[in-house]
């Protein structure tokens, strides 16, 4: 992400508002935990977040997807997906197959030697966000998902409102 | 950024472990507030975030900085921050001065139009933070503050663990 802050925080100051600060504690949390699960899958599996990430949407459709809807569901432009793809087919963990609907479309789907990795790797995953998130009591991680869980419903009613 | 979901809680099910239920809430509430802003600095000021940022730290250091140093604080590539700073120049936002202590180098301040500019875009920035958290009562606010401040001391005492 091009304005990738690793800990944001050092930009704030208790004069601000408590708005900023938060927001700034928000950023600087999602980028370390974010950033911490990019170094361990490289350094355990060798692999990148946006490998990972695909590999996981694949995971959600064992029918196969089509490149189109991928890109969409990622988020990111056709041409990554693209390139993430071909170079997992190159390794096997992912085959192109004619789609049963459309004969002139392609899907694409998480091979057996890909379901195996990635199950290996989303166990891995959650072990290392559970030993991130270890120190939180049930009850604070309660109220996290509470309090984020209010910050979304106001920026979807906010994003309603605008359109 | 690669692995942008943007609302990324689809991908979880009530099966999965709460800390991946967290980490995909964490991760959705800062892909939506970043996105958010992301666009009112579009829509209101023409600009993007990786510049608003960079204007941010040179606000900070109003003496101006090196290259280099701004590089280091940006976490982007040199190259990024050399674009836009060729960019907001051509502007007259920011100026390139002499380096006092050393006439060889060259620092990056922003200009009085710059720093009237980034008044603007700060106060702004700040107003839709208030109107994205005005739903959360103080006492929830002080709970995600807490819960973060959490998460970041444990990441941060992992990390020095595995150095």
């Amino acid at each position: 992400m091009p304005n990738t802050i690793l800990d944001s925080e050092h930009r704030g100051s208790d004069s601000e508002h408590k708005s900023l600060r938060l927001w700034l504690r928000l950023l600087t949390c999602s980028n370390l935990v974010e950033n911490h699960l990019r170094a361990k899958l490289r350094t355990e599996f060798n692999s990148t977040l946006p490998r990972f990430d695909l590999m996981a949407q694949l995971h959600r459709y064992p029918e196969g997807m089509r490149m189109g809807d991928l890109s969409k569901l990622m988020m990111v432009s056709g041409g990554n997906v693209t390139g993430i793809c071909n170079q997992l087919e190159k390794e096997q963990v992912v085959v192109r197959e004619v789609c049963s609907g459309d004969r002139r479309a392609f899907v694409v789907k998480l091979s057996k030697k890909g379901q195996r990795l990635f199950d290996k790797m989303s166990v891995a995953h959650e072990s290392w966000l559970v030993e991130l998130f270890a120190e939180l009591q049930e009850s604070d991680t309660g109220k996290l998902m509470d309090g984020l869980g209010q910050i979304k419903k106001s920026i979807h009613r906010l994003e309603r409102e605008a359109n």
